[in-house]
This record gives structure tokens, C-alpha cells and sequence, in this order.
């Protein structure tokens, strides 16, 4: 891709335009897209020392700045407790902004040419994965990668380094580049080909002529994000037809056994010593770097927090951390779904406990109607991507479906409304009425993000002792497993 | 202070309660908390390998997960890139939630032996005005330190040491530490009693015992949360009949001097040099690692948007960041009015500008009635703490305010209305029709929050060519200024 650019003698077609002239078309545009709930990501990718700074300025000086924001993406040593996606989901646009990225999430992929040929595929695939999932989102994203020749980054980083305060934007990394043009200029044409997708091409702009470059980024965004609106616009109406084929599930969770439980005395016998078994596999883990994602979905009343409660008793309360899910605040209506539980992973060492979490996706927001049927649809399949990033990135998942009948939720019901009435409230029994259709997507869910690495752990909690040791030991379990092999 | 406290047989008060029983009580007066809107933070801080987890842990696990969580303070060293209170803004718990803190914005005074006298005393200085706002606030702040004898601790660290996954909880601040107990012993003493203020004073506990120590953390929070709610009950209500004193402002806005213009030639002559210096002059600040704030505030339409957008025009998009400051969001309502701003102030070497800003606490929330009488009267004082705070650290702190008169504002109004519809509201009539109300608040604003070090720069912005370059140019004047004491 890289060799059909010359990088010298570039015209773009917006040469003849004004950058204020065109800036003010993208400020236009950004008004329509706030208005139109359509969020617009331009990266500003490239070689080092090849002007990344004076395009984005340009991009974003005439922008509106309550709906625009720069992020500067960082090397990914300095993030590295943390997953592939890390960094995009902390700087992700929210609904109706503009996004400019400094690098991005190829940062890392750009920077390391020793990276080995698997980590590069894992990486390669996550960000495709990623990418998808905006687009499906309908979300705008425009990928540029600024090019020049080595004599070209020769001179600006000699002209960087002569200067009194911009001598600080010349780093090792851009001499090491430079002295080393020829084997970084295969790897990136053979990492901008790989990345090249149907959906979110690259576009290459030869960045000698900084002011050229900057015109070819902005027009080229505003006829990008012109022609994207009017697609986005026909998608939007052809969703609302969308139906989601009939699934018949071969298992339902209304067969499950649901006879196992445990005496008070038995209970006792074992509790303390699974706690202090669990407490010390936290430190084991922390130890180890391993981060932990911990999921409880479950019938109402099925004991989700108390089986939590067991879990972490005697844990280190600075290794793990709960995450309530609850209708989701207005910021986190203006993000994609998985949005807010991307920012809520744990970094190495420690435990994020979920109690209900994405899968409300497919199950409440399915039932109730709060995603479109197009929405929740291919919500599997993002889940199945989001949780394969973690699992490659060596998190240990576990997920747990507690269990109860339905008789045994209405004597719960009941005994709440005298003891804690504060845990039951009208729409707990609003959703009892509709058991079935909740089952029905539950038994839906299970059949599809059941994979082999993050498997569902079904949990009888008819006998909420039983439920309680049984997530104690499956941690035990899970977590002596991953140290094992560690 | 620590003399007085016997760390062995130490007996407390609540040694016959469970500590599941203190636990529970505890989770009862969080739900009344969260019902009456009041935060607590329960701060736990001591020596090194003192027992804070378990006690930490006592204190969480009963609690409900929805509204509480433990933060991790980390050593200053880490975040030094920011001003002295900046972890506790990130953790401070939203409106009606518990904080639990593992050590606290004590951290950085309790682990350096070798800060100056002058260094201590302006920490400790930010550090009580922060716990007087709190208080004012109606949060609840517990401070507890937990204390152990040079055996006891050693005692402590031996056992980890041999644990195969605790050990991970010995760093060598920790043996640092036991060898120079006396030394450690005296500077926590000292600080102890410089901070035991009258509103949140300490409470020692001896932590030998971590089951003890454990109960009577609990049982003393319980306590102070049950008296707390009691005052903070009946300050409310004292708070509803507060009147602000009158306050008659030496010069008044309105007799400002608006003559100043500039032609075209002589803008457009001026202009370009003046964006490169500043572009320039950014890139210096980054390089010196100094921090800057700047401020806009100013009449509907005085041209605060474009004055900012003239500043940054030729600076490095990744050096600065552009605020705007509309109604605050439903967590930004959670949280005292300085939160949202706190969180967005600069780090070493970036430039924050806000469109808008906390001084919207003593103009539009004192006009329209969104603060208290009570509020907005004490948040004078909040806000010149606040930015000494800032100036403390290094930063380079402006506040410009643009004027206009009521017939310009009117003819800028109505050319809005024919030429940029989106930018007129029918609310910007509505204030102008309270335009001499707005007009005492500002000139009281002026008078009180224009400190030596952090004046007001006061433009007429009558002619909008004239405030652009008056407005670069301060920046230009402050920047070298600050850079040559640099």
C-alpha cells in the first residue's frame, strides 16, 4: 500500500481549498452528527516525526470543543497491566462526538517489530473484532496513516531537534525509526495491508507537505463522513425490520437439578476453610498478575449477592472489586453497551466481580425491549469477541447462572416484603410475570456464549448453602488451575 | 498522641460485639446515609504492615456494593505529576456513598521523612482546608491511624515474609520502617497532632490485636456516623435561614472602560506573530513541566468560544485541553461543585482552558438558585483555597473575564438569531433580562476571588479583535514570566 504513495509531489484534491474553509465544513458536520446521535473517530496514525501534530490541530481547532475531544494514545508498556482494547475503550467518543486520536490502538502493533507472529494475529484479530463492532455501532471511524521518505523524517526530526522547546517531540524512538527506515517501512506496509478492512480501510496521506497533508486529511474526512451519515441513515431504517431468527435451545435451565443442598452442620464444617482457601489464591493470583473477571447473573432472588458476599470474605478488600450493574447513568446511554464494562476490568493482579453484568444485553434489555432485536442480536457474538480478548490476554473468567425455581423466588418474594423491603420492589414482581420469556432468552444465552475457555457454571441456589460452596469451590478450582499452568 | 495509647491489652469498647453484628449495623446506617444524601470516608492510615487490610476488609464485606467502595492511595511519587489533593478527588465517594480509603491524602506526609518544613506545612495547609470543605460539605470524614510497637510490626513482617503469597504485602518501605521505628515514631506523632483538627480529629488505634483493632474501628464509626447524621440534620435546617451579608462592591463591571478597539489591518498585522509565540510558548511550558489553568468567563456572547479559539490556534492539540463548562451531569450533581473541576485540572506540562468554571457557583447557581444562600456565600472562600492550591504546586493560573454592554449584547443576540440559530437559546434572553443581578454577582465575584496571585484580567471585549489579542498577549506575558522565574 505504502508504494503506490509518492511521497513527493502530492497534490491532494483539496489542495485549492482553504484549511479554515474546510475546518468550518467539518464544524457543520459535527453539528449533524451530534444532532443525528452519530459518533465520528479519526485516527491520525504514522511514521514518528511525520506531522501528526500540526493534521490534528487543523482537525481540531474549528471543531466544537463540548463535543470533541483529542486523545493521545499511549506506548503500550506504560498500560500493559491491562488488555489489548484498554486504551480505546478509555478514550472512546461518547454518542454525537468527534474523537481525534493521536496513534491508536495500532500503536503498539506499528511500534514493535520484534513482536512475535502469533501476538501480532492476536492483536490483529482483536482490533478487527473492535472495529466491527463500530461499524456496527454506527460509529464513524477513519483510519490515516501519514507517510514520508526517510531523507523527509530526516529533516523534521534535525529541524525538531534545533528548536528550543520542540526538541521535546524528538524521542529515541524517532532516531531509531529513521536509522532503521527500510525494515519498519516492510513492516508497516505489511501491517497497514493486513489491517486494510472492507469496512475501515487505511488512508495513506504523504505528510512532507504538512499543510497538504492536513487539506487531504480534512476533505478526505468530510467526504467520508458525508457519504457514512447517508449509509448510517438506510442502515438505521433497515435494522427496524431486522428479526432474530427463532433458536430452540436443546437444554433449558428449567431442567436443571435443582435437589443439592447442604445441613446447617455440613455447611459450618466447610465454609471457614473454603473463605480462607479463597483469601489466600487473591494474594496467589496478585501474586501471579493474573487478573480475574467474576460474573453472578441469576433469577431474581436467587442469592447472587450473598453468594458474592461468601466469596470474597476473607479476600483482601485491595484485590477485588465489586461492580453493581444497574440501569445504566446517562453518560453510559451515550457509550456502546460493553462500553461501561471495559472501563470496569481489572488490571493484572486483581478481581473484578460483576454481579449481573453484559449479559443484561441479552436478557433484560432483550425482554424489555430497551435494545433493538437487531442490537441484541449480535450482542453473542461481541460478548464471545470481548471475552476471547480477555481470555487471550490471560484473564481468568469464570461465569456463574445461580438457579431457583419459581416457587422458591415467591417465598423469597414474600420473605423480603417482611424482612428487607427494601431488596423488593414492584418490578421484581413485574418481572416474575414474564418467568417464561426470561427463560427462554436465558436458556438462549447459555447455548450461545458458552465457550470452551469461558464456560457458563450453572449453580443450583434452591438451597442457598449449596450455591455458596459451590462458587467457593469453583473459584478454588479455576484459580488453582490458571496458577498451575502459569 | 501516641503516647497516650497502650498498644498492648489495649481493651476497646465494642470487644464483646461480632464483628458480623458491627458489620450489619454498619450496613443499616449506610442505607440511611444513602436515603439522607450524606457521604462517608472512612479513612484508614498507619504504619506499614499494621493490620489496614483486615480491618479494611471488616469494614467493607458487610456493606452494600452499590454505594461503596475501597480506593488504594498510592505513594505521591507515582502521581506527582498532579497537585497535592488530586487522589482524593479521583476517589472521593459520590453523594450518599461510603469511601473506604487505604491510607489517604495523609500518605505523602506520613512516608517522607526528609520534607522540608515549609513542604509540610503548605500539605498539611491544603490538607485542612480540604477537611473543611468536606465538613461544610456535610460529609463525614473518620480518620483512623493504626498504631503497633517496633516488635509488634517486626512481628508482622515475619510472618509474611514466610507466607509463600502474603509476602507480596512486604516492600522495603516496610523493613525501612521497622528499622527507624523511632524516628517514624516521632515524625507520625508530630503530624498527628498538627492534624488533629477540631473537626476531624484523629483516632489511634492500637492494632496488635486486628480482630480488636477491627471491632473498634467499626464500633467508633458507627458511632461518629450515628452523632454525624444528627448535626448534619440540624445544620440543614440552620442552613435554610442563612443570608448572605450585603456586600457593595468598590468598582462595578459596568463602569469598565470598552473604548479599546483594533481596525482590521492592525489585527491581522498583529495576529499571526502573536498565534506563533504562544504556539511556541506552549511547547516551552511542556518542556519546564509546568502546569496551566486558564479561566474564561464573561457576559452571553462576549466571545469567550472565540477568544479561545484565536489562543489555541497555533498550538500543539496534545498540549492543551478545552473544557466546557455546561449544567453539570447527573454524577457531576453527586458531587460537591469543585469535583468535576478537580478532575480535570492539568497535569506537569498541560494546559487546562475553561469555557466556563467553578465560578459559575457564585454567578448562574447564586442567581438562578441552584446553590444555597449558604452554598455560594462560603464557596468564595472554597475558591481561592482551591486555586492557592493550584498556584502552590507550580501551576500558572489565569482568569480572564470578557465584558460587553447590554447593547452590544443585543446586537450580538439578534445577528445570532439570523446567521447562527444553534448558538442562541431562548434561556440567554431569559438572563438577560436579570442582567443587573448578574451584574452585582460579578462584581462581588471580582472583588473577592481576584488574589495576588490569581487577579482577574478583566477585557472589554466591545470589539472582539481587540479582546483576542488582549487575551494572547496575557497569555504570552504570564508564560514568559513564569518560565524566567523558572
Amino acid at each position: 500500500m505504502l508504494k503506490s504513495v509518492y511521497t513527493k509531489e502530492f497534490n491532494s484534491p483539496f489542495s485549492n481549498q482553504s484549511r479554515t474553509a474546510l475546518g468550518e465544513e467539518l464544524a457543520e458536520l459535527q453539528r449533524e452528527c451530534t444532532e443525528e446521535d452519530i459518533s465520528v473517530i479519526i485516527m491520525v496514525d504514522g511514521w514518528e516525526s511525520s506531522g501528526k501534530g500540526l493534521v490534528i490541530n487543523n482537525l481540531a481547532r474549528e471543531l466544537d470543543a463540548r463535543s470533541s475531544r483529542v486523545a493521545v494514545f499511549e506506548d503500550y508498556s506504560k498500560e500493559d497491566d491491562y488488555f489489548y482494547t484498554y486504551q480505546f475503550w478509555k478514550h472512546k467518543p461518547a454518542m454525537g462526538d468527534f474523537g481525534i486520536f493521536d496513534r491508536s490502538m495500532y500503536y503498539h502493533l506499528f511500534n514493535q517489530l520484534d513482536l512475535s507472529a502469533e501476538d501480532q494475529q492476536t492483536w490483529i484479530r482483536h482490533i478487527k473484532n473492535l472495529e466491527q463492532t463500530l461499524y456496527d455501532d454506527e460509529i464513524i471511524l477513519i483510519k490515516f496513516f501519514l507517510h514520508q521518505t526517510q531523507e523527509e523524517q530526516k529533516r523534521i526530526i534535525d529541524t525538531h531537534q534545533q528548536d528550543p522547546y520542540r526538541n521535546i517531540l524528538v524521542s529515541k524512538k524517532d532516531l531509531e525509526q529513521n536509522e532503521n527506515y527500510e525494515e519498519y517501512y516492510k513492516h508497516f506496509a505489511e501491517l497497514l495491508k493486513k489491517t486494510n478492512f472492507a469496512i475501515s480501510p487505511w488512508h495513506i496521506v504523504p505528510s512532507a507537505d504538512r499543510i497538504m497533508a492536513s487539506k487531504h486529511v480534512m476533505g478526505t474526512s468530510i467526504n467520508i463522513i458525508n457519504d457514512e451519515i447517508k449509509r448510517i441513515k438506510q442502515t438505521r431504517e433497515a435494522e427496524k425490520k431486522y428479526k432474530h431468527p427463532y433458536f430452540k435451545a436443546e437444554k433449558s435451565i428449567e431442567d436443571f437439578d435443582l435437589t443439592s443442598s447442604l445441613n446447617k452442620d455440613e455447611y459450618k464444617r466447610v465454609i471457614d476453610d473454603l473463605q480462607a482457601r479463597a483469601g489466600a489464591l487473591a494474594f496467589a493470583l496478585a501474586k501471579a498478575n493474573i487478573p480475574t473477571v467474576m460474573v453472578f447473573e441469576g433469577m431474581d432472588a436467587a442469592g447472587k449477592g450473598g453468594a458474592i458476599k461468601r466469596l470474597i470474605y476473607q479476600m483482601d478488600a485491595r484485590l477485588y472489586h465489586i461492580n453493581p450493574t444497574s440501569a445504566p447513568s446517562d453518560l453510559e446511554k451515550d457509550h456502546h453497551y460493553l462500553w461501561r464494562f471495559y472501563n470496569n476490568f481489572p488490571r493484572d493482579g486483581h478481581i473484578a466481580i460483576f454481579d449481573r453484568s453484559w449479559y443484561g444485553r441479552v436478557m433484560v434489555e432483550r425482554v424489555e425491549g430497551f435494545a433493538t432485536e437487531a442490537e441484541w442480536s449480535r450482542a453473542y457474538g461481541e460478548i464471545r469477541n470481548m471475552e476471547e480478548e480477555l481470555l487471550d490476554d490471560g484473564m481468568l473468567v469464570m461465569k456463574f447462572f445461580l438457579v431457583i425455581s419459581k416457587d422458591e423466588q415467591k417465598r423469597r418474594f414474600e420473605a423480603r416484603q417482611i424482612n428487607k423491603p427494601y431488596k423488593i420492589t414492584d418490578e421484581d414482581w413485574r418481572n416474575r410475570e414474564k418467568w417464561d420469556v426470561y427463560v427462554e432468552a436465558i436458556d438462549e444465552m447459555i447455548a450461545k456464549t458458552s465457550t470452551e475457555k469461558a464456560p457458563w457454571t450453572i449453580v443450583s441456589s434452591e438451597d442457598k448453602k449449596h450455591a455458596r460452596v459451590k462458587v467457593l469451590e469453583t473459584f478454588i478450582q479455576e484459580a488453582e488451575r490458571i496458577l498451575e499452568n502459569n
